[in-house]
């Protein structure tokens, strides 16, 4: 078991957006978390960091624990998290007070304390970076559409009002009941860029919200502002779509196929699932909430669709032995779809 | 993402016991399975395989097909499984009909159907080669304990009649109620073997079920007769002691500590995670289903004790980054007990 190897794809997962150069201190909200053990009369509260932050589990643990009754038992999350998508429902459920850091809430919930830790990193240096160096200026296209990630939404107006005082007209949206904020994007979700502008100022860290980005917006020009790495450049999707290429090609040969439902919270398809199934006598339903290389090996099937998350399909999927294919690629790949719909899967909804 | 390198541990779980060289058919007893989808009238069927045996899924689900109402979905569990202590509760409770194959019941429930796939080798001919070579003869030392795992329960009769044709006067014991059978033995507990006999026999497959036993009983003979590879060898756990003392004496340095509260069914010891955690200002709980090594590379913890499953600290240990202990080691390594108290970790009882 080498799964803690340094081989990583792209886009991998697992330390996405939170293994940042660039130092940043968090608020753990901690008032709000006793106050609720309080109010409760908890006496177990776990918590949940996503895979970036599970090192400051036992610092937050002890401020925790400094602060409430002796009896009461503090426990995290050992389970791979990867956004508000993946709640880990067994400790919510056997926990009278669960706490999930790091993201925002994908759906307001009593049994949830949703701890976003937005970034005290300032975003108007970078900003102006990316407009003097690659933004259109707003003398040949005033349109600019603006997107962020959650841990940058605090500093949303100053984007917006830098871009403005700059001449452009800041174009932006909330993309649907996924998104919690107005310009917020999710790894799986960019309806916040679906705007009335060619092109889009994307600020954030890492590389992953970006790719997913140029891959559902081909047609607009996609500007990285990271201020957390502090680099500006241009999303460019065109590796991927080629590798997307290639698999499609590779898995019309498949004479059996796995379809995978997921089976997190936040991450199912069920409908997908089932219609594929019952449309393809070669097809066989398989659920997991972790997909990953190992847990297929031991499947007969030739090819996979993954109604999971789209981008373990995307950025994981070479790292599978079979064929891995979104939904829509499905289609393509045993002829109901024309070559030329391959587009990026994204995800809509809650649960 | 290499989970499925071939790198693999001496008791690595993934493959044990089924993957044969051996050719066998299973029974997988579809006529069961298809009356209580019509008693229940289900629309859900969901089927859980063990590693070695999952590839056998699509063709179980194709004859399945054959015999059910066209809209009856069948989902066979992605989730790894290494017992009957290792129920995908998540499907378990979403379908109408759940099977699970390939272990015997931990626990009779009205909700699941255990198919137990006793296996069709014979067993005469490897027990008496075990006997020729390396039992004590009857005129020695006439007492033998005799176990065996679930797939070859089925001829339990036959060894015990085998041996006592021979002379020898056969000891067994049906462990506790972890075990289904008299003679049985678990990878995690061989109290089965707990007999008034210096010399044991076990008879099935795989290095896994022998060593524990040579570990749980190092003051016994145990003499291992496989008669799906047909070997018959002497078990010796003195590598794997070894190991164990080593894990243990580096756990000593250790600062913090993890505590890991299994999530599985069957696997987990709530008042035995609790009681570390209770008792030591730097334990923090970490509650998981899968122990992996990727899983634990994120937390900051210097050692870690896993209250989980026994073989995964023993077998799997070594590649872990930190120590990771038994509960009993853990006290060791904390100077609660001393270091000659070193046993193997054992597992009672079910949920």
């Amino acid at each position: 078991m080498s799964q803690d190897s340094t081989e990583r794809s792209p886009g991998d997962l697992r330390n996405t957006g939170l293994s940042l150069k660039h130092d940043r201190e968090w608020d753990y909200e901690l008032d709000r978390i006793v106050a609720a053990v309080e109010e409760r009369d908890a006496s177990k509260v776990g918590l949940q960091f996503p895979e970036g932050l599970k090192r400051r589990s036992a610092a937050v643990t002890d401020d925790l624990r400094e602060h409430l009754p002796e009896d009461v038992v503090v426990m995290t999350s050992g389970q791979p998290c990867y956004g508000a998508c993946d709640l880990d429902t067994f400790l919510m459920r056997r926990t009278d007070v669960f706490v999930h850091f790091g993201h925002s809430p994908m759906k307001e919930s009593d049994k949830i304390i949703y701890v976003p830790l937005f970034s005290n990193v300032e975003v108007t240096p970078i900003v102006e970076r990316a407009v003097d160096e690659q933004l259109d200026p707003p003398e040949d296209d005033a349109d600019v559409g603006l997107v962020t990630t959650a841990q940058h939404m605090n500093r949303f107006d100053q984007m917006r009002a830098f871009l403005e005082d700059r001449g452009y007209t800041v174009h932006t949206r909330r993309g649907d009941d996924r998104l919690t904020h107005e310009g917020q994007v999710l790894g799986c979700n960019y309806a916040s860029a679906d705007v009335d502008a060619d092109q889009v100022l994307y600020v954030g860290g890492g590389k992953f919200h970006p790719l997913g980005l140029a891959m559902e917006h081909p047609e607009k020009h996609v500007v990285i502002a990271d201020p957390v790495n502090n680099v500006v450049t241009v999303a460019d999707a065109e590796q991927f779509m080629k590798q997307r290429y290639a698999t499609v090609h590779k898995a019309m040969d498949a004479d059996t196929w796995g379809v995978i439902f997921c089976t997190k919270i936040g991450q199912g398809r069920w409908e997908t699932a089932e219609e594929i199934v019952a449309g393809n006598d070669d097809a066989y339903l398989v659920t997991m909430d972790e997909i990953t290389p190992d847990r297929l090996t031991n499947f007969p099937y030739d090819a996979y669709v993954n109604t999971g998350c789209p981008r373990i399909t995307t950025d994981d999927g070479p790292q599978f032995k079979q064929p891995l294919l979104t939904p829509g690629e499905y289609e393509i790949a045993i002829g109901e779809k024309p070559l030329d719909s391959l587009s990026f899967d994204t995800f809509h909804g809650t649960w």
